[in-house]
Formats: C-alpha cells, sequence, structure tokens
C-alpha cells in the first residue's frame, strides 16, 4: 500500500497542525494570510521584511479593473449562479501566459541570465555591464525582454519604483531586482528608446529574489487574482454589469456566411 | 453605448488606484494581503481586529492534507504542468457544496435564524432560549444543524474555542458566534449527545459576524484553499505523490461488464 | 487494497475494450459519435431511433451564437492560447443553472410529476388533464413551468415541434414529451396567455424520455456545448472578436467611489 | 459600436440557423454529432468518409479507463455534486501536454516536417526516405518521434492500423498519415529497436490528415474526453469509487517534517 507523506496538513482525533505546528494555537490569530501562503509555498516561514514584499506583489497584482479574468468571472457568474467556485475558477482559467504570465516570465528569464553567470556583479557598474549584454542579445535574437515595456504607463508604472522602494527597506533586495532595475537604466542605450519597467516584471522579480519556486510565481499571482475576483464578484451582485456585457455582444452579433476552413496545402 | 461602473482597479497613463487609493503609495507595503482581500469584497477597510479574526479563519480553512481539491490539484499538475492555473482552478472547482460548503451554509442557517427574530437575545440564557428552539425545530424537520459534528473531532475540535477566543479578544463576537455558541451548550438536552461545533461551521459564523456577505462565503474558503493548492503544488514539485495516486488506482482497476441503466419506470 | 472495478476502457498488453468490446474492431469505424456517448452514459447501446434523436437534441443545444459560454471561451483562449483544455473548460462553467439549466429542470420536473401519478394517461384528453392540473400547481406555488416561455422565439421555437416530430417518427415519444406536449397544448386556459414550449425544455423532455439519468441531463447540454465552443474557438483564431469585447468593456470603464457593503442588520 | 460577426449559431424570432441552415429543419435529425462537430470546426461540412474517419479518432480517444481526467470528474463529483459542469471541466483541465497532447504534438510534429519540404513523396519508397531523414533528425537533437512507443502496448497498439485502415477505406489517407506510418516501418533501421506507432499519435496524424486546424487538434481528444468522462460520472452514480479513492490517499497520509525550500543558488 503506497504511502503519501506531506508537511502540510494533518489532523488525529485532538489535533490539528499545519506545517508541523498546532493549527488553533501557533497559525490561527497569529500568522498573516501572506505570511501563511508564503509558508505553505516555501515550507518556511518568512521574515517580517519577506511577508512585507510579498503581500505587496500580492496587493500590485490583485485587481486590474475589467481584465478578461474579471469578464469572466462576472459572466459565468451571471450564467450559474449556484456555483462560485466555479466563477472562480472559469476567472483564474484565463491568467495564462499573455494577461498573467509576464511575472513568471520575467521571473524566469532573470533567472536564467543570473545562472548562466560565472559569478555575480558586485556594484552597480557591474550590472549595467550584465544588463547590457542582456538586453543586447535579446535584440539580437528579435526577442523582447520581458517586463520592459507597457501600453498603457509608457512614463513609468508607479508600482516599480515602488516596489523596489520596499524591497531595500526590507533589506530584501537580490540579484533579480538588481539585474532588473539596470535593465531598467540601461536599455535606451541598446534599444534607442526609454521604455518603462513594467509592474507584473518587477513582481517577478521580486518574487524570484524571495526564494520562491520559479514554476510556480504564476501561481501567485493567480492568488493575487482569487482576492480581486472576489471583489469583482461582490461588485456584480450589488452593481452588475455582466448582462449588460452579454447582452452588448449578444445584440451586436452580425451574422455572416460561414468561410470553410482551408488548412495548408503543400 | 454601455459605461462599466467599478469602484475597484482603474489606470490612467500616470497613476492606478484601487478601491481609490493609490495602488502604489497607499496599498503596496501598507496593506496585508488578508485585509486587502476583506476590503476588495466590502469595499470598506477592516480594522486590524477585523483583519486578524479574518484571516485566523483563512489560516483554519486553507489546508487540510489529502483532500479532493489537493489530490485533483495534484492530479492536474501530472497531466498538464503546463497549465498551473488549470492545476488550481480543477482543485478548486471540488470545493462545493459537501467538502467546502459547510462554511457558507452554517453562516447562512445562523444568519435565516437570527432574521426571524423580532429582538435578539441579549444574554446567554436569551441565546441559549434561541438555540434550543433552534435545535428542535430542525431535530423536528429531521434535518441536520450545519457545523455541528465532525468525522474526525470527536470530542471536540481545536479550531472552534480559538477562533472563538480570536473574535472575544478583538471585539468583534456577533450574533451568529453567539447563537452557534449556545448551540453548542445547549444541543446535548435535545439531540441526546454531546457533537462538536466543527472548525468550518465557526469560521461561517465568523465570517458572518465580520458583515461579509453571505453568498460569497464560500468564496472565502476558497480563496484559502487557493493558497492551500498552492502549498500542495509547491510539494509535489519536490516530493510527487500524484503518480503514485493515479497509478494506485489504474493498476487496481476490475473490468467488469457493463451494467445497462433503466431509468425509473412509472 | 482497493479495487476499482469500471466497464468503461480497459486495456491489456494487446488489446483495448470499451464496454466489454474490442475498441479496434468493434467500435471505432463502427460506432457515431452520438451513438457512443449515449452508451457510455447508459452502458447500453442505443437503437438508430433513439440515436437519432440524442443527436438530434445535442444539435439543437451545440451553439446559440454569442451566449456567455461563447464569449467566455473565447476570452479565455485571448488571454491564455496556450491552454485549450482551459479555454473549454471556462466556456462549460458557464453552462449553469441559468443558461444550460432548463434542460436539465424540464426533464426533472415532468419526471416529478409522472412518478407522482398512480397511473399514466393513456390518452390526449388525459394528458391535457393532468397538464392542466400541473400547470395550476405551478401558477398556485407561483412558480414557473420549465420549458414554457422563450424571450425571444414568442410565437414558437422552432426546434420543439421539429424534436417531437423526430421522436414521434422513430416512435420514441415517451411520457415525458407526451406530457410536455400536453402542456404546451393547455397552459393557455390557465396562463391566460399562449407561450411557446422552448427548444432547452424539450430537449430535456426527449433527454428523459430516451431513458438518460436525470442526474446528467445537463451534461449532455454540455457535450453538445463542447462541439459548438470549439466551433468558437475555431472561428476566434481566423476571424477574431475577443480583444474587441475586451477592450469594448475595459475602454468604456467608469470609476466610481467605493460603496461599502452593509449587512442586513437584525 | 463594434460588431461581432459568426457564421455559427443566429436567431431571429421564428428562425434559428446553424452555419447558415435552418437548425430545425436542415440539421437537427439530419445531421450526426461527429459530423456537425467537425462542421463547426471548419464551416465546412464534412463527407461520410470524413465523418467516419473522424468519429473513429473521437472513439479511440473517448475513454481510457481511470486516466487522471476519470479520477479528476468523479472526485470531483464527490465533492461537488451539485455542479456536474465543474466535475466535466475540472477532468478537462487535465488533458493538457502530458495525457492528452500527442495527438496534437504528433500532428503537428507531421505537420512541420511536410511544410518543410519542397515536394512531397510519390511513393513508399520516397515516403521511407523522407521518414529515415526524420527518425534521424530527432534522433541527433535527442528528441522523441511524437506518437511513437507506448508503456503498455509494446508489441502495437491495436487502434494504430485500425484507424489507417478506415481512412484507406475512405479514400482520406493524406500526407500526415503516410509519413506516420513510413516511421513505423523505417525507425528501427535507425533507433535499433521498434516501437508501436501510439494511438493518440495516429489519431493526430489522421486529424491533420481531414484538414482540422492543427491549434485545435487537443480539443478534439477533449471533445471525445467529455463523451467519456460523462460515462465516468454515470458509472460513479450508480457504482461509486471516488470516495474509496479519496479515503486511499487520507488514510494513507504520512505526516513529515517540513521540508524548506532552498532555491538555486547563485
Amino acid at each position: 500500500m503506497p504511502e503519501y507523506p506531506t508537511a502540510l496538513g494533518a489532523a488525529s482525533k485532538d489535533e490539528i497542525t499545519l506545517l508541523g505546528h498546532s493549527l488553533a494555537n501557533d497559525v490561527m490569530g497569529e500568522v498573516g494570510f501572506g505570511e501563511l501562503a508564503f509558508w505553505l509555498a516555501t515550507q518556511r516561514r518568512p521574515t517580517p521584511g519577506e511577508t512585507r514584499v510579498f503581500e505587496a506583489v500580492l496587493a500590485a497584482l490583485a485587481d486590474h479593473g475589467y481584465t478578461p479574468t474579471a469578464i469572466i468571472s462576472r459572466l459565468s457568474y451571471l450564467s450559474a449562479p449556484d456555483s462560485v467556485q466555479g466563477a472562480l475558477a472559469a476567472g483564474l482559467l484565463a491568467g495564462g501566459s499573455r494577461f498573467l504570465g509576464v511575472t513568471e516570465d520575467c521571473g524566469r528569464f532573470l533567472h536564467d541570465v543570473l545562472v548562466a553567470q560565472e559569478q555575480l556583479p558586485t556594484d552597480d557598474a557591474g550590472w549595467d555591464d550584465l544588463a547590457r549584454a542582456t538586453v543586447q542579445t535579446q535584440r539580437e535574437a528579435k526577442k523582447f525582454v520581458p517586463g520592459l515595456g507597457h501600453h498603457v504607463h509608457k512614463d513609468g508604472d508607479p508600482r516599480t519604483p515602488r516596489l523596489m522602494a520596499i524591497a531595500a527597506e526590507e533589506g530584501v533586495t537580490g540579484p533579480h531586482l538588481a539585474l532588473f532595475a539596470a535593465i531598467g537604466r540601461v536599455h535606451p542605450e541598446i534599444l534607442g528608446k526609454t521604455l518603462p519597467l513594467n509592474g507584473a516584471g518587477v513582481c517577478g522579480a521580486a518574487l524570484a529574489d524571495l526564494g520562491l519556486p520559479l514554476e510556480l510565481l504564476r501561481a501567485f499571482a493567480l492568488l493575487a487574482r482569487t482576492a480581486g475576483l472576489i471583489g469583482q464578484l461582490a461588485e456584480e451582485l450589488r452593481h452588475p454589469v455582466a448582462n449588460d456585457i452579454f447582452l452588448s455582444v449578444d445584440l451586436n452579433n452580425r451574422p455572416v456566411d460561414p468561410d470553410p476552413y482551408v488548412p495548408e496545402s503543400f
């Protein structure tokens, strides 16, 4: 019979433990929710400074207004009000590569650059050199630098300097943020134009500096968004818009003739 | 052209706001994640005491080990490792009536009893009377009292007294918790046996006392569980069990003859 | 060690069976997809007539244009093009009580009426009497009759007579369709207005008459819709509208002040 | 005001059309479900031969017993019996790269080889040459050939010759199946061992030969699986195993100490 080890939740008749601690006595009332999420993901309790940076990231990613995730959750709740879990799940499913993926892409990108170095830079000049080489390499490969650019905040994304400042205050700036900041300083030399370091990107850099698993960076964006989607559903309950959205599409449908699909020929 | 009002996230070229506040300056680094989730759901900022109770509830519900939600997320991640959002969404979809529903059911049940009273009790004796009538009514209707009983913690669920104590410390005990506690005191008189007040139930009572929307009580359990599922996936990445679970079922399949379905006849 | 019996798919080194038949020799190329879906759900092979009615139901429910399910799948695909499974799943999650639920509700409603009869009517006059009593009972309880009424097809839903005709041609009209048809005939006497029997309702009646499990009537609507959603995604790939839908909402957002939630007071 | 063109479902007061045809008169009762799914995806009506091959593919992929998709749907239904749509969606979410992805991977792989040729082979010898070069290239890149190999059917997957035979009977064998068959013939020369052409792979080749969009090959596997999952839920309703699966994991949990995550150091 296989056994299934876990360090997470466990229960006996008189006790419930989480991560080896008494849930009732040591966790409830003692551990904030952001702190707990970090602890569950890493099986180590974060410092207060790490928690503050982590929660700042979650705040930055929680809600961006009428994104596809928000529209989808509201429409799903309109259609299936009996299933709150379905409305949240449907919204999260839109948290894929295009809209929530920059956080993960940026964290992984920076990480890949860093692990390829024999030795990391020790001063800003060194980081700038590494950033120049990094941007140059991407440019030559005709690839974007993840986290660079924003379609709205063209003169700067206000989340970026703020998150960097919080990380600095808490003493948890690491190599990912250092490289990301350096990319922000030097890219105009190479690209010939100044682009903002975006909020999703800086969040990825910060999460990587916090030592969170790279495979799950997107998951933290999704955790943040879950709180945001609950906010969307709560607003929908009192100030509904989903039916208007639905009708704005349905009533403006235009029937057209079928356009038979022709596969690529050889 | 329809307009879509929202008090949640909004962005202009130079600013991002959330709930009318500057996201970068007033939220990031200033507002904890549990506090933010409460704020997003109610559009009012909770007090520190409310936040502590709310986060204690989230801690109580975050992870219960190998529940269906956890097993499903791990299996989904095994099958589709390219989609973290799918693994989390699949797990949340199991957060329905049977496993995560008690929180909502208990909050709503208590609420329905309370709104039916002309005046609420003002002392323990009064609450006990109301609780007696409540348990009696359910018994006569051959219905369970939501939140009463637990298949493992038969002598008491350690989360229950702890959450009540935290709520008392923070001065946010309200009528839902008062009635729930009274049900705990008086039900043996009526049912002839002593059952524990379970943790899911007390969480529902506490969330209702915090003034959170009853329609979304399940959503808060799901938010807590999202953090737990990230923990499950993080553990699965390093100490995988999903393939063993899959094989323990698949290799123990037993082919049987079809059993044609015969609908109820008239 | 538990064993897990199943009559569905099984495989050994040299053979794959499905429902006790050789998948390669007896199913592939021999059994149509609608027929197979019926067979999988009931573990009995349907007759050609049953298959034709079943496939007519699936055709009736496959796609209704820009429903929430379709809008959601397209938006999800826009956001997470890496996850076709997520786009389909998100769309299906909107197949809940409000938009796809009528099929199930109507089938169950008719069934509940039928099982409460000591003996079923044997002629149209008898069905009309039962239908009169049924509509009257609903009216007195201030409840709708599921399947009656349509917001667009006010003079009649073209699917309804067609499905009834197909069922009659194939000799598989049963008591659910008989009662539903009678409701169509007599309800004006009681309600004082003529409402159409809608397509979702007649599909529920037909599925129930086919002897399919009532608990899964919604599932067949979802199967049909899966084919429809693939059509939506295929069209989105070549003639995209999801980004326009997203922007039509996002660009017409109107920031408003928070509206703090005030729970019902006691 | 944007307009949203679609050739799929449309409705006016008296008519419902699908793909430009009267749903009631021309589709219901006239078009099988597999045929309709093909038509919806391509906006062209398939020939009877194409439909037969397409339905054979769907049959081949509908159910493989206790796969993760099946286990997940059953567990989700156990937890949230109120949400059939959630149980189906959760199961489909496991239809990702690892368990249902071979169909898509194989179709795309073959396609990529074919489009890179100036001219396609015209006889078996020519296909064998192309297959040799293809297998050699993969081997040198230390990559697998999608669709080659099976962990159970080591001496041959019975679905593969059967699907090839059906395609040949119907005269719809195209270059994808031709190349796939040639890979089956020549790979032992290069790899030094004989591997079976698996069923998922041949399905991908056949779907590509049918001219279906490569981006959606996985979607057809998911459509097939939706029928299979309904079968799983129908069996679960009458012969439940989900609770046993859940308990077999939960009761065999083994609490272990937390293992703090240490990120890769630089």
